[in-house]
């Protein structure tokens, strides 16, 4: 940050006048931004920049640093030039600094680091296009995030940033820290890149980001102001500044260095930004930071602030909204690489003006640390939902328009936004649609295809025009009061392209070949088997329970039993007040209840699936699933609305039993990304004295791995920490469906099939229907049923992070390497490759500066602008 | 004010941006100016004045008016010269207006017409000094005061305002005023000046002070601002402009011009002024008033917002306070007279630095509408007593100073400041001492003088060394709990001047004439009668109680039963919820309880008083005494500390039941000043619905008259005005003393005898003691034992209302005329008087533009400043 010069020798107080800005909690975005709803909470974005930018103006010792592009950038729209060019000014000057300048301050539990990527891209490129180089920040700010992972830290090393501060660490962990003299430190954020980069200058902020006790000189506090006129009774301006001196010398001792840090501000402050400044003008003696030695491998959750207070608990809150956010991220990558492969003419078409930005700001808002975190009200989670549909409307346009474009013909698309509860109108009541799915991915896919549909007998035909097997197969009673079927058939859709499947209804009850009809059946003996030539799952016919799972190709066995079980949502206890909330995991105790001990079964078995249904209980139940060709076991379940009607809050778990010796060791993913060792009861820093042992031990899952995974929770009393309701949802979050993928597998194979089932899962194919067929669209020549936007399938170790218009004339590209080191023995995946992106040549030996040749090694991604002309309609 | 031109034939609807910053009210004057405790009010006026100049230096557009002086002045002396370069720039454009002007917006109801017009001379010169004629405020703006005066009206008016807006009036009043399209009407506020000397364009404003619903655009309200981005989910703009305009139509139905006021602020509003002016900017059309035609000739007291919640509770709540007030403005006017007599001697002189400055500001931040009203906090209600006391200091220093100067002698002299509990060490003490008596009287006053001393004997000498009678009495035995004396003199003090009288304690018990000892005793016969030469007042020695007043020069007789009764304060009740509080009197039922049936009775019989002592209760006592030459009989209550252990607030009245037929009708002074008539039951200007027939029947009382009087009121709940706090003084203000002067005279003689008796109460000759003797001070020259300032007596018509020092070769001076028309017809009072203020000779015709001679008509005041020239010591 800009400071004034500092004195050696001196101890050097720097006072960070700062705003905290959720974009959204207790309120909308929009709410907070003009300040609507001040009885639920007082804060106004617009009259705090307002109101920022005049006091700067008043003082050039002044500085002040702002945080929220998502914020920032609407305000910026309302200014006049005038304003802007002062603005611009106070940039240039130093005297407004950004410092993240994302376009919120993301969560780092249940983010996706490609969404992470997406939403920090959108603030920054915003600040440079406003301000060129004098916007960039040169510090990482998450001084509110509920525990960090360490993939942000690693994003952020990569992103060019110079240091990392943070606000919540784990209340021992920072009295350890203060003790070691380790409040800051050099975190090394991966395993695999090469140092330095992915190491961060870290530090941990000495109060969060509060200003210090009495100190608080704003519209929201209640501090007392400096009195420094001596006649006054209220005369106060000594008696604050020995305590001030006194305070930053005892704050001093947890340094290292000469330097010592006060946030002076906090949640929404500043909105009268003169009460700072006038009180601040007094006692400002700003200097720079300097480094510190000391190195941190790990990650910093999960986070406590206190005995029995574990904020593990939004790992799992509202699910729903956590699972359309992974959704709208699928959607918007395929939104984008479409707007990147057709140009223009995605954006205005033959449906209308379509557009990727709403979708992009909706998903960057839905990053922030209340959003997909499920911490904000119930209202203002809604809203987030809301955004995220208003940014479906014109990316759906968007993927329209390309499609009949790079297809070269008008369907009346339909994109069935509710398959999750087996509605798609065109599906279920069309004698003939077609599908097209466009797989946002590097490398051709493989697909089941599953689409509800009414009764009766279907022809699929490929996109040569070939007849494709498929079966209708009833869904399990527990999702329909009425009987309910749904069509299957395999699908194949090459890189970065499409594929259009035609299905046509034969009427009548019609049994053929292809066209196989599962009704759901009772097993009848003991045991019950489904499998397929990959897996074998076997269940107990008697509790209904899965017993054992076989890797048949590996020649592997695991017993394992899988079941659901619930922890009571402590209200507070002897030992503790704490309850448990959307913050917080707190069980009443140390064993969960099952939900039942055993589940009624039914099964399906066709030649494309085998499925067994387990009935739980009224608001529980499960479908367990192997597809033909699916080497992974497929848990899919539903549960809600939980019921509270006997007062207590309910956590649900899906808990797996199995006789591995794992000595309390298991691994989890880093936002998605790369892998860290985790160990019950411990922490690789300082001795952890453990108050909470099922809490404590939980960690946030993206894409991988665990023993016992939260599903669910619906709690009746709140955590006290601030969002002021309990987590109680109804409506649209009541009920949840999820699927857990389970993999076993050898070590040297288990990567391999991890990294890119994960891929498959977090980018899986977008699927569009059109009733009929279709009609030409601007050239006389045949539809197209199918496309590649890829000359040759990236290799498996490559993911294709992002393909995005980034201005008129040039696209965004990033790639990655998906694998970390040493990861995968089987197949050398984690090797570093290069690729050529012009051509199938490769050179011999490529310089990492060739921007024709790219090498990635392990866990790296590269970030590229290409010059694009797209080519007329051929 | 000024506005943007009016359009003719459009509704112009007035946009009033204005904030209303009480001095003093939850939090003391200073803890309100910085914005100290938030916690108890969110309120600090540094800012709210920084915040405004900045948002009316964005946008010309935008105006503002400010009202209280007492904090203007403050922040101005804070700002650099650049700043105030620009407020004045903002002055000179209209964009920032004064209105009102005073130190303070003074309350109305417990308020001298004096206090009242030094505090607004002492506001209105800051404005004259700082910004010219520029600053000066047009319109008068008391728009909290809980009830408004006539008199208040009639000063307005003669102060030159164009108009009184005025925020609270009667809801049943108001409807009514609504109904008949007299919202605005011509106030005549005297019968005695000639129209239109005290006429007074009046407003009632539509909403209080406050802004229409759901347009609060303040830090302190929850009003969503505007939104106009239509897309915006939480886009308002279109439903809030046709709200407004609906709005100010409706409104304007109530006015019978096309021009609609909207008061755009309420309490310590515009903190952060960018949120109103932001919001404002797109609605504001400013336009000009204009007058209308029906007269108001009362007043707008009682106050009641609401059935059973009349405002008259703070008539008489914290009597300690309003007593201490009216002490001070006695002691005020003698520090200015002196400081005007003497010059600049009377600031640096033999005691110190002396200085009228802060008692000037005390006094007139005690004039506020919390705080003589007794309607701010406990805590606050401490601090407006200490300014009090602090103002004294200085006074005190400047009274000596300039007492030596006049006397030409050094003396010890000595404020007993607490002579209303019998303390006062020098005279309790000394063996010798000297008693300055100083009379602010343009006339000659007799009065007794009573000091505490030890049990002995004294000789008193007057200014000629002539001996003096005197007494020793006893105390009542209710005020001591062991034997305590007080020395009485007759003393006779010049006009404008003062007298020295001597006084030496003679050894041993000497009962030698002239200082005769008074002793308790009790009575012996059946009635027991106190008597002077002109009064006769009769006793029941049963009961203990008054039955009979006579005036024995005009054989007069008044059967009169006094004693003290409680009504139960009500907590609300099936009715009405309302309490009884520091604003609001409401009894729980219509008929009081007496204190006690009877009083335990003794008396005092010298040659210079004769007393009765009334024990009714342990906490209710009172003194009836008739001093020689006395023409009215003095009753001095004592009541508190009030017993509120049985859960029950008491509100304590002094009763005077007479078998006069009054027909409900009673007199009462306003402001001290003009007399109105009341009626029990009824209303001059509407037909009232009475909900309250005790506390609706409740006037202000300053100076005069009446059936009953509340003396004393000690509440345990809130009566929910906003103060938060019961009415429940401990400590300074628990135990009180008062008198009630009872005159009993034929109609022809009673103006000359009130107005005179009321003047010598309200300025009282200030006492200086001094141990031992004098010691010539500067001059060689025997010391003055006696001074008049000047060289006539005034005539008995004419007030010497003010005379103070205006600037180092200026005086202030004002002149009243203190009876009004009509009102005395025994000696001519309520005629013209002329004065030549230069010297004896009256010049036969004198021009009232001669400022040599000065003619008053009644109830006129007139104001001069005349140059002066102090004269060395001769």
């Amino acid at each position: 940050m800009t400071c004034p010069t500092t004195k050696p020798g001196m101890l050097n107080v720097h006072l960070l006048p700062h705003t905290h800005d959720d974009v959204g909690w207790l309120k909308t975005v929009d709410q907070y931004y003009y300040g609507i709803l001040s009885d639920v909470q007082h804060a106004s974005v617009q009259y705090i920049l307002d109101s920022v930018i005049a006091s700067l103006l008043k003082n050039p010792a002044r500085r002040f640093i702002y945080v929220e592009m998502a914020f920032f950038s609407r305000w910026w729209k309302h200014q006049s030039s005038v304003t802007q060019d002062t603005v611009r000014n106070l940039v240039r000057q130093g005297r407004l600094e950004f410092v993240n300048g994302g376009w919120v301050m993301n969560d780092e539990a249940a983010t996706h680091y490609g969404a992470i990527v997406d939403q920090m891209t959108l603030g920054l490129r915003f600040l440079q296009d406003t301000f060129g180089s004098d916007g960039l920040p040169r510090v990482a700010w998450h001084i509110d995030p509920f525990g960090h992972s360490r993939e942000q830290a690693s994003l952020f090393a990569q992103m060019g940033f110079d240091g990392f501060f943070l606000g919540r660490i784990d209340y021992q962990d920072k009295s350890n820290r203060k003790k070691m003299l380790k409040m800051e430190e050099l975190w090394r954020a991966s395993e695999s890149l090469k140092p330095p980069a992915a190491d961060l200058f870290t530090g941990v902020l000495p109060n969060n980001y509060n200003p210090p006790k009495d100190l608080c000189w704003d519209v929201l506090c209640t501090d007392p102001p400096i009195v420094d006129d001596p006649q006054s009774p209220e005369f106060n301006a000594k008696k604050l500044v020995n305590y001030f001196l006194k305070l930053a010398s005892s704050q001093k001792k947890y340094y290292r260095t000469n330097h010592t840090v006060m946030t002076m501000g906090s949640d929404f402050q500043y909105e009268n930004a003169n009460m700072w400044f006038k009180n601040m003008d007094k006692l400002i003696r700003l200097v720079n930071e300097q480094y510190l030695r000391s190195v941190k491998k790990d990650d910093f959750f999960p986070y406590a602030d206190g005995p029995h207070m574990f904020w593990t608990g939004y790992f799992s809150s509202r699910p729903a909204l956590k699972r359309y956010e992974r959704l709208s991220y699928n959607f918007l990558q395929v939104c984008n690489q479409l707007e990147a492969l057709v140009g223009p003419r995605a954006n205005v078409g033959p449906y209308g003006s379509g557009d990727s930005a709403p979708l992009k700001e909706a998903m960057a808002v839905l990053q922030h640390h209340d959003a997909v975190s499920g911490t904000a009200k119930q209202n203002v989670v809604n809203d987030y939902a809301k955004q995220l549909a208003a940014g479906w409307g014109p990316c759906e346009v968007l993927v329209s328009n390309a499609l009949a474009r790079l297809s070269q013909s008008k369907q009346n698309f339909s994109f069935c936004r509710e398959l999750n509860i087996s509605i798609c109108p065109v599906s279920q009541t069309s004698e003939q649609f077609r599908v097209t799915l466009y797989n946002p991915l590097g490398r051709k896919v493989d697909r089941m295809v599953r689409l509800p549909v009414g009764d009766g007998n279907f022809f699929v035909k490929d996109p040569n025009n070939k007849s494709v097997p498929s079966n209708v197969v009833m869904v399990p009673s527990s999702y329909s009061k009425t009987y309910q079927w749904e069509l299957l058939f395999p699908a194949s859709v090459p890189a970065l392209g499409f594929s259009t499947y035609s299905v046509t209804k034969v009427s009548g009850r019609n049994y053929q070949a292809g066209n196989l009809l599962g009704w759901l059946r009772k097993p009848k003996s003991r045991v019950l088997v489904i499998e397929n030539k990959y897996i074998r799952a076997t269940f107990d016919s008697g509790t209904g329970l899965l017993m054992k799972i076989e890797n048949l190709e590996q020649n592997l066995s695991l017993d394992v039993s899988q079941g659901f079980f619930w922890y009571n949502a402590s209200t507070g206890d002897g030992k503790s007040s704490q309850a448990s909330g959307a913050y917080i995991f707190r069980p009443g105790g140390r064993r969960p209840r099952p939900v039942s001990r055993w589940a009624q079964i039914s099964f399906v078995k066709t030649d494309l699936v085998q499925e067994v249904h387990q009935n739980f209980s009224a608001w529980c139940s499960q479908v367990i699933r192997l597809y033909k060709g699916q080497r992974h076991l497929e848990l899919e379940w539903t549960v809600g609305p939980i019921p509270v009607n006997d007062y207590w809050g309910k956590e649900v778990i899906s808990r797996f039993d199995t006789p591995m010796k794992t000595k309390g060791q298991f691994f989890t993913d880093s936002n998605g990304r790369e892998i860290l060792k985790r160990r019950d009861d411990y922490r690789p820093t300082w001795t952890l004295n453990q108050t909470e042992p099922v809490a404590g031990n939980y960690y946030p899952v993206n894409t991988r791995i665990y023993i016992t995974l939260m599903v669910h929770r619906r709690l009746l009393v709140d955590d006290q920490r601030g969002v002021g309701e309990a987590l109680l949802e109804t409506d649209t979050g009541d009920k949840v469906r999820g699927r857990h993928l389970v993999i076993l597998s050898s070590v040297s194979d288990a990567a391999a099939r991890h990294r890119l089932l994960a891929e498959q899962e977090v980018l899986a194919p977008q699927m569009v229907l059109a009733q009929g067929s279709s009609s030409p669209y601007r050239s006389q020549a045949a539809p197209k049923m199918q496309f590649s936007g890829l000359r040759q399938e990236l290799p498996p170790q490559v993911h294709l992070l992002t393909l995005a218009r980034w201005s008129s004339k040039m696209l965004l590209l990033r790639l990655e390497h998906q694998f970390a080191v040493n990861e995968d023995s089987n197949r050398n995946l984690s090797s570093p490759v290069t690729l050529n992106v012009e051509g199938p040549i490769s050179y011999p030996a490529p310089s990492t500066l060739d921007p024709t040749s790219v090498t990635l090694r392990p866990m790296e991604i590269r970030t590229f602008l290409a010059s694009v002309q797209w080519q007329e309609a051929n």
